[in-house]
């Protein structure tokens, strides 16, 4: 008899998360740094590595020192309780108005990231099948993360041609899906936006948290950005957690309403994303409780949650860090930004996160996804260079792509942008 | 609009994943210690409490002092190379025979826990409605593992009258779910066993390899108590791993067949049930590929598995630890069985892990689950005395039950147990 196969969701596991990853990979074996400009530069992954990890490895190190015996036990999934308050009192510091009660502690969980909670909620809210709404462009792999186990499929919503969203937008998708037959069962937010990183309003969340209400859909606000807002003159709204714009006040905690889900977690904004820690912040019972049970299987190390908790205690040093962090993300910022605007490349100005989304579709040979992709092979073998292709985040037309500047330093990120639109001016 | 509901998948996670952990709970709030005997005491938990944590706490802290930048950054989700090379280091030597070539850490993966990777087998074998079989009785949590998420079915295969398995077994379970219309698709055996504490002898490990082969099912074999042989004089056979009784030494590594993956992990055999650190063996291509996407959702930190990678590097530190704890619970196993032969209750002779399994039978009001559950409450009540029953084990009858002598220290179990059975002779 042969090898027994997989399953229909082991099938689709066997897919890469992300198409572009081979050139990704390619071009790790030969990254550049500031000592030798001359390899790869790589801006094509989600992750901050520009800021001093030292200082973060210290200060959980010494934080670790402090662990004591039950976090060597099991405890409830959803993560320990000091830890659990240790990230309300942060988030109720960093991320919520002084006038807020602040976030309930029970009412947190903790999982092996946010990507990992974002399959959690594709799980428990979609059947197989069932729809979820996602504004477009955005991070690829988000398509892996609701489908890949869960099955749901993911609706796109394409932004207007600023890259405005509303409540229109989304009806009008909805709509579609519903006459595919198609059930729609959630909506996802990404705010700050990746990969535009801008900022949306208070009153888009309104509004969409309105309409979700009425259609009877989970509205799910990921804000694992919300600490990286490096650039905020470049937008046109502060940055205002969900929590605080749609939050009840009049009970001793910040409650939300029960179809609204909020993430966060530490790999973005604290540069660690090898370290796997995301939180949802959910005031439904119902999803706390199936929460309570699937957690089991991508729980957080008891021990490392003891250590990140007497870390968070220090609010003034989290504060110190994290203020350092967006220091250095503003001037990566300026200086991609400074790159684009010597080439004349239009680009989204970005305000938070660690993105800029350019617009390259003069350097097409045909309005195409194939020319999408020889261009991306172009800029790789003569600039030495590899973006996220708009193909991946399902961009609106061919030739945008996104920058992560905060994958190499400011000097090395400009030397490679700037020797690939060099050549492609004078090809 | 009413709040959306949750998907099936999450109507079943609201189901606790054990149905007596209410009286569990109920008893930690009140438990027994050494200084206060007269409290509850608990023997309903598969975990290790009575090893000297102090210990194992320096030495992690201490080995991941040397845990450097690369740590916080994203890696291949499937763990860090430096990882698997040290835990295939540890498994060679501590599991493997001399003669062996020793495990492949490009086939090793890692997840958080050994329970994420059997909800993760479960998902990517079975698509939903298929079919585990499993032998029983068995670990109460599996059928949570197998079926919350990944919709599997869990189809009992009953041992014989003195806990035997057999070929034939598998066999007549397997041919009444096809005639139920229920494709299997694996079969997952547990050795050492939970909850008999007993070891399958390498026989049988062929010959259920070969009937799998033949059926073209996979074959789990979890051996997360593989470093808890505590009495192996109770034994009929060594303890041997499927991967020194399966695999193929012919090439530089000890590689399994494509259909057999092992499992291992921290929980047990080190005490560290919070550690949350699993690991799989497997030769099978695409097993690893499709893993190697959903690992993503429940990754071990990298920062954490540094820290591990340092600590499995000192072999002789990492033997002595697990003979230390093999003393503990030889000792606690020695002293447990001594009060049951006291009270002439019948028991399950263990040789490895931490339960003895004990029959109750003569204690029901009538042999009826409903009397067990009865049994539990006056055990509960007048022994403050809490074990696994039969039931959520799937026993072969009411009246049977799981002594964890791992979850409080010897004299605190002897004590419970002794007030126990006492209440229960004279009643």
């Amino acid at each position: 008899m042969a090898v027994p196969k997989l399953s229909v969701r082991g099938q689709r596991a066997l897919k890469p998360a992300l198409s572009y990853w081979g050139l990704t990979t390619e071009a790790l074996k030969t990254e550049a740094t500031e000592a030798n400009l001359d390899g790869q530069v790589i801006v094509s992954v989600s992750e901050n590595r520009i800021f001093n990890s030292t200082k973060f490895l210290n200060k959980l190190h010494n934080s670790l020192a402090k662990v004591e015996k039950p976090a060597l036990g099991y405890d409830d999934f959803t993560g320990r309780r000091g830890f659990k308050e240790a990230y309300a009192a942060f988030a109720n510091d960093t991320l919520l108005p002084a006038s807020s009660k602040g976030i309930n502690p029970a009412h947190v969980c903790v999982s092996s990231g946010v990507g990992s909670l974002l399959a959690h909620l594709s799980s428990i809210f979609q059947d197989p099948g069932d729809g979820i709404l996602l504004a477009t462009p955005t991070y690829g792999a988000l398509y892996n993360d609701f489908t890949v186990s869960a099955g749901a499929k993911v609706i796109d919503v394409p932004m207007t041609k600023d890259y405005e969203l509303s409540v229109e937008l989304f009806d009008a998708a909805y709509n579609q899906a519903r006459s595919n037959n198609i059930t729609p069962k959630s909506v996802v937010l990404l705010n700050p936006d990746n990969p535009l990183g801008v900022i949306r309003g208070r009153d888009l969340l309104i509004e969409l948290s309105r309409w979700c209400e009425e259609k009877g859909l989970h509205f799910i606000v990921d804000e694992i950005y919300a600490n990286s807002i490096h650039t905020p003159e470049n937008s046109a709204y502060p940055f205002e957690s969900a929590v605080a714009v749609l939050g009840n006040n009049e009970s001793e905690f910040t409650t939300l309403p029960e179809h609204v889900h909020v993430l966060w977690g530490f790999s973005k904004d604290w540069a660690t994303s090898g370290l796997r820690a995301g939180v949802i912040y959910s005031s439904n019972q119902d999803v706390y409780n199936a929460l309570s049970n699937v957690l089991y299987f991508s729980g957080v190390s008891n021990y490392l949650l003891d250590g990140l908790a007497t870390m968070l205690q220090d609010l003034p040093w989290c504060k110190q860090y994290l203020a350092e962090n967006n220091a250095l993300l503003h001037d990566a910022y300026a200086s991609v930004a400074q790159v684009l605007e010597s080439h004349n490349v239009p680009f989204v100005p970005a305000s938070s996160g660690m993105f800029v989304w350019i617009d390259l579709r003069r350097c097409l040979s045909s309005p195409t996804w194939e020319a999408e992709q020889e261009l991306m092979e172009i800029m790789f073998t003569h600039g030495k260079f590899v973006m996220t292709p708009g193909e991946a985040q399902h961009a609106p037309a061919p030739g945008y792509f996104r920058i992560c500047f905060g994958y190499n330093t400011p000097k090395v990120v400009a030397h490679g942008l700037n020797r690939t639109l060099e050549y492609l001016n004078h090809k």
